[in-house]
């Protein structure tokens, strides 16, 4: 399986601190496992109002631009308080105008919650939906674009964790910028790990969250937006707390957060950031990530397991496999299992046919994934499961997919 | 001074563990001083899927509740991502209904955010503005409601640290209930330390948030309500994220947080509760703040400082000084010679005179409260400000305070 995220980097990561006392991994789209140099960050009480924790809310913000390659300060970061979801409805709450219109591309759960925001916030939008897994493809959006020229952003995510999909970001990202409308992107999952260069992949804003491919632990997600963006946003937003315009002028001005920072998860993301650096930046983060997707996958393709996705369309974010067909499976025994072992995994989100999803990104490497897949195999052994493959209709759904 | 919170109960803490490293003490109204247990509870990661984590959201909720003395039943506890002016956010947005009409009652900074909050959501609202510092008190309330029978909800901030004050929160009540009107509490800097008694103070509801008396670190609030008024604001938020009804109902289906929850800051808030419940409880934990402040005010009157507040308006949470009158003194100078000293200590917020604030609440005793009045005796040395008494327009400002 090939992975350009990275491939010409040597991973510099070895898990010099596995977790503690037999503590699981997190083999999850996060909370994932950290490491212990993030979490020890968290052993001291700052005073958001001092100068030394400004600093260190004017460094995250501006190492957090640099990932995001802004080469010109066009684009600047706002961080906010909450879960990744906050994040996404701020963003759709103060970048798409009340008289906007959103094209939504759905396959999965998350541009479902797009789409439920959007009900939320009573805006205008379109939705082009394939499905659990399929790909949105340049050409449709073109077509859909084309079809309702009142369409003004087009909002995308960059990878969709419930199946794990890597979405062709670029395509569809050179069709908007084409047709002259605006992208919002939901890169939740896979900022910090996989490309996402403003330059080739121009975008109005994009989101993504502490505890996901920076392997910070979670309490708040940032926007990074064009600044332009940012100040036509002033007023616009229906929430005081998700208030991006509010925050970012309050935050310039005072080099404050507007309300009360999760001052501990903030100093832990500042240690997670220069791990990211010491590790070679998006470059080295996605080959190691890509080396754990392609140990696992092998493995467990070796053990009998399907994925859901052709290798075309897997991220080295996680993957989905099929359910093993024969009856002695049983997933709840399987999860237990998996975490007397060590592993927690996490269940499938498909509507068509069963899975369960394993997670490449946090504190991983190769080796964790070697013995993640002996002990899945011990797992299958112990439930009397010897046969891993899918049943029939599951291989039917995969045939549909897209070359 | 006396603080009827808990004075029968003799403090069950001492300090066992100081900051660690010449760590300066947080003597603001949070971000607090935490224990080192607290913060060694972040050592762990968490799935927040699994069977854990969610028997930990669960313990969390029960224990919330003792805390409110929910004798029946009748309330229910719903936690929820952010800062805690996102969790005010979402009580005045699930809980006041679009064709309803609020009394605000405002005395700061606090008060004025509900107002600026009520703005965003669109709602209609009275306010009772009592200025910097003065308390709104039951005769006026009664006034208001009478003005206005549209009027539906009264909403009070229980100590308005702006000033420090603690408003008259039994007194209202009664005449809210007696009105027929429904009661929504911002006790954010309160909850945990002072009595709020649903049988004596009948309330909707009222919020708080993890890093205030409980001694948690911030992260999240949590809403405490009638479950009837959970179930009447179904439908009814702005707000995806702050939908506390949806957030309710996805918690009591499935044990989950309905988006990722601050895991680690879910952590070491269970410890922090259970040092809560070690400590006495509510009458434990608010006796030693009002020790913690009575030694405060005591030093510093010694000093030749003054309080904004007579005594009966001080609180045991934050503690507001007028600045000294003194050409030689300089706030900042003051904040820094005392950070150095291992005290970060709060600006005032008052419009009219030059103030500072110094917080009571965190993992503090009186020993500590003794060492900051001698560091502020030096500091003062050091300034060369020989007299520590305020301009004469701040004790007229003083004297304007009811009795």
């Amino acid at each position: 399986m090939a992975h350009d995220s990275g491939a010409a980097v040597t991973p510099k990561f070895s898990i010099a601190d596995p977790p503690a006392g037999g503590e699981p991994y997190l083999l999850t789209p996060g909370p994932l496992t950290t490491s212990a140099g993030v979490k020890r960050a968290m052993l001291k009480d700052w005073g958001s109002w001092d100068g030394d924790f400004r600093a260190m809310t004017a460094d995250l913000r501006r190492r957090l631009l640099a990932i995001a390659g802004d080469k010109d300060g066009t684009y600047d970061c706002v961080p906010l308080q909450g879960s990744g979801t906050f994040v996404v409805e701020a963003m759709l709450g103060s970048f798409l105008p009340p008289d906007g219109k959103a094209l939504v591309l759905v396959n999965g759960a998350y541009g479902q919650r797009t789409v439920q925001t959007l009900g939320y916030l009573d805006r205008s939008y379109w939705v082009l939906d394939k499905g659990d897994y399929l790909p949105p493809r340049g050409a449709e959006v073109a077509a859909a674009l084309d079809a309702d020229p009142t369409i003004t952003h087009v909002v995308l995510v960059h990878c969709e964790t419930s199946s794990g999909i890597l979405n062709p970001l670029q395509e569809i990202a050179e069709v908007v910028a084409a047709k002259g409308r605006k992208l919002l992107i939901d890169s939740m999952s896979a900022f910090g790990a996989l490309p996402l260069d403003p330059q080739t992949v121009p975008y109005a804003a994009m989101v993504s969250s502490a505890n996901k491919c920076i392997e910070g632990v979670p309490g708040f997600g940032f926007v990074i937006a064009d600044k332009t963006e940012i100040e036509a946003a002033k007023g616009r937003s229906h929430s005081l707390s998700l208030d991006i315009h509010a925050q970012w002028a309050a935050m310039e001005k005072t080099g404050q957060w507007r309300f009360t920072p999760p001052t501990h998860v903030v100093a832990a993301f500042l240690q997670a950031l220069r791990e990211h650096e010491a590790e070679g930046g998006v470059a080295g983060r996605g080959a190691r990530y890509a080396a754990n997707c392609d140990t696992l996958v092998a493995g467990m393709r070796a053990l009998g397991f399907e994925t859901l996705l052709k290798d075309g369309w897997l991220s080295p974010i996680i993957v989905t496999f099929f359910n093993p067909a024969h009856p002695k499976f049983d997933f709840n025994r399987f999860y237990e299992l998996l975490k007397a072992k060590g592993f927690i995994i996490y269940p499938g989100k498909l509507t068509v046919v069963d899975s369960f999803r394993i997670g490449c990104i946090g504190r991983l490497d190769t080796a964790v994934m070697h013995q993640l897949v002996v002990a899945v195999g011990e797992a299958l052994n112990e439930m009397g499961v010897d046969d891993a493959s899918p049943p029939s209709s599951a291989i039917n759904e995969r045939a549909k997919l897209v070359a």
